[in-house]
């Protein structure tokens, strides 16, 4: 009988099919660099078939599957943990990628990234309405099972809402399929959607067919210091009478985290003279460049009139408006540079923004005054990163900060996984957490697609794998 | 022992149980009246916890139940079938009503009617972005049930797009809540999904909180005579173009549908001296009346200069806008007035959609030369109404016609459930051409939270109730 690897190999041919321990080192460990795993193989596939077939391979043979796409995630859901399984990863899944321009949709493989589909979809004025700092390296597969968010959420909704039909694989090698550009379409019960957010518990995603929007004719964007906190959720009811669906991005961050990008990361440039305590960049978006810098400025003149601005600088040309995106995005890597942090991705009602983070500062400063705070994220819709800089690592510690800032949000019915997910960092929480109903039907469902529990294990399941 | 009609109201109270044949008729008898059951009682709970214990008492009694919101559908899911068990009626689910303006959500009951909603959501200068003929009577519970679609959904989305939390009892009477406003929550599997559009295959809805969008401020309608069917998809994309996401719906009828609405329908208007063969409203909403005016004149100016459009008439007033509207409508009572009908609620891509019809019409018109044939419906989304009024009632014939329809459609890759749903009409072809993946998935979850099969189960169970 031949070897394991041998037989995969055979389905995918050799190239779809790495065992040394160079090659697979990458697949082993996630982004964060805090989970690091084992396993005998990392298997890619091209296409669907191939995908269904290894699939049943390892079903016949018991051995566990952890689905990778661009390994991005920040809670350790595609890295597999000590286990002689495989990883199936998608990043061969490119067999597809096309646009249907009447139709206004593009039909992507799982392992497409978001800037190349992207890309794709710019030839023809259209768009992706999802953005964020990892799109050059993100798969598309593994975005729709993750349900990605990031800043336009706030106007085009999160992954699912661009997601018209799928291609998947079921734990047993069963093929679902529902690739489809339909734009309605209730013939019996939407199926796609157990696969979209459930991070691979019930299916690997192999392809997608995925909505456009108009590319961007005209914006108009604008970095604001802001008056005092309680003036965020205002200054977006603002911009929403005043620009209406065309406001699409409302980000928010501090002076803490705009210090951490300053002295961190290169190219980051401030245009005020002494860095305010809470910043906002707001972008306004319309069919043309003039009236989308109109509406801004009826907004800006408002908000200083209302105070709830105390300066603003809007931007002067596109490149002013990239600095401005690019501060936002160095608030992330400023403080990843700055060592330790601790990472909280946890979502509010919008108007409860303010409240959350007053609160657990207030309690965190008194409580663990060697830590550095730096709650930023999407203002537009109540989404918060509330990531702390520690001095060292100190998991008895680290557990009761994390614990604090969830005990608010639950207190205050947010969620403690907005747009991130679960994966390995949130699984058993969420699993102690389980309503009666919502045990009966995701047992019902782990069970019957996969009784030998050999998928994506470690997401769904209360065992460790 | 109490009789069990007794049994329910002491959960419900006297006035949540109709025994009486004459009280009960109503809630027994489709829309259509093409359907017809029977049922020992009609059971109205008053909120979540009284549709759990009857739910939950039904299940100890082996009683079937057959669940109902307003009773609008069009595909017979919401009457029961000659059995003796009861129907769960949503109408007094009334219990919550709140608009959170500063979230911009609405949380309702599932008896709450759209009407209702809208008028709640109106007081605070919003909308939910979804109407329909019947909103006077259908109901929350209902139009998330079935997935509610309309005119509307091109721009925002059908039902699901526009709910973010649900509370749900399973057929077990467990109850799954995740009534929540937040934009953003990737904490666990979106279970809410199942519920949406699964015509209460899973579980009662009970109440909802939807987004709301802004009113709208400023709209721009016009009724135009197209040059050919061919025109409409590239009338349609040059509206995209100039209006972006300001195009908010397009909707197309022929002249034998307006033709029945004149003849049928009080207070129907057409602003052309000849009925032209194909019309089409385009609508298109911004900020502000001007801007949605002067985009309107692009618009007809350029598909006249392009020959899509052979004459246009801009509403000029919000009167004549619902003139135009009050035809759209007309075209569907004038149609159910002129006798017996075949409804066929089908989709293809948009850029499909001339090929479609002209393609049955040809094959209609030979076949069946004693048919009238009335393709109407919402161009923006390819979901075409193929109906077609028949001299008379001839099961042979009839079914012959609804093949050739449905025969094109799947040929063209299309849907032949668009917005209604399966119901009565359509779950057995649904059933039978079941893939084994998405076999296993419904059964998996139709025998674990229901292995009773006492729950809504004409909708996914070959078997007849």
């Amino acid at each position: 009988m031949a070897s394991i690897q041998a037989r995969l190999a055979e389905i995918t041919g050799p190239s779809g099919v790495l065992t040394s321990p160079d090659d697979i080192a990458p697949y082993l460990k996630d982004w964060r660099g805090l989970w690091q795993g084992t396993a005998l193989a990392v298997v890619r596939p091209a296409n669907t078939t191939d995908a269904s077939k290894i699939i049943r391979l390892c079903l016949a043979e018991n051995i566990k599957i952890t689905l990778q796409g661009g390994n991005t995630g920040l809670v350790g859901g595609s890295v597999p943990g000590k286990t002689n399984g495989i990883v199936l990863q998608t990043g061969r899944l490119v067999h597809r990628l096309s646009v249907d321009q009447n139709n206004a949709t593009i039909t992507v493989g799982a392992g497409v990234t978001l800037e190349t589909a992207q890309t794709a979809a710019a030839k023809f004025n259209m768009r992706i309405p999802v953005r964020l700092g990892a799109e050059g390296t993100a798969q598309i597969g593994g975005l729709i099972a993750t349900n990605a968010g990031g800043s336009h959420a706030m106007r085009f909704g999160m992954m699912r809402a661009q997601v018209l039909g799928l291609r998947a694989v079921l734990p047993n090698g069963d093929i679902l399929d529902s690739l489809s550009g339909l734009r309605k379409n209730n013939y019996g019960p939407d199926l796609k959607q157990l696969f979209i957010g459930s991070e691979g518990a019930f299916g690997l995603i192999t392809a997608a067919t995925l909505a456009l929007q108009p590319a961007i004719e005209g914006r108009a964007t604008a970095l604001v210091a802001l008056s005092d906190l309680d003036a965020l959720p205002k200054l977006l009811n603002l911009g929403k009478i005043l620009a209406g669906h065309g406001l699409e991005r409302m980000e928010f961050m501090g002076h803490t985290g705009i210090g951490m990008a300053m002295e961190n990361v290169a190219g980051t440039k401030l245009p005020f003279l002494n860095c305010p305590r809470w910043c906002a960049i707001v972008e306004i978006v319309t069919g043309d460049y003039a009236s989308a810098g109109q509406t801004m400025m009826c907004l800006l003149e408002d908000a200083l009139e209302q105070n709830l601005i105390d300066d603003a600088v809007p931007a002067a040309s596109n490149a002013q408006a990239e600095e401005f995106w690019h501060l936002r995005e160095a608030v992330v890597e400023g403080q990843r540079l700055a060592g330790p942090q601790l990472k909280h991705d946890v979502s509010v009602a919008v108007a409860d923004l303010p409240e959350l983070i007053q609160s657990a500062q207030n309690q965190l400063e008194t409580r663990f005054p060697d830590c550095k705070i730096n709650p930023f994220g999407h203002a537009g819709d109540g989404n918060i990163h509330f990531n702390i800089s520690t001095p060292n690592i100190e998991p008895d510690r680290d557990a009761k900060i994390s614990e604090l800032i969830y005990d608010l949000v639950v207190k205050m019915h947010g969620s403690i996984a907005a747009e991130h997910g679960l994966g390995r960092l949130k699984r058993q929480r969420y699993l102690k957490g389980l309503s009666a109903a919502e045990r009966l039907i995701l047992s019902s469902l782990r069970q019957d697609l996969d009784p030998g529990g050999i998928f994506n294990s470690h997401i769904l399941r209360e065992e460790s794998a």
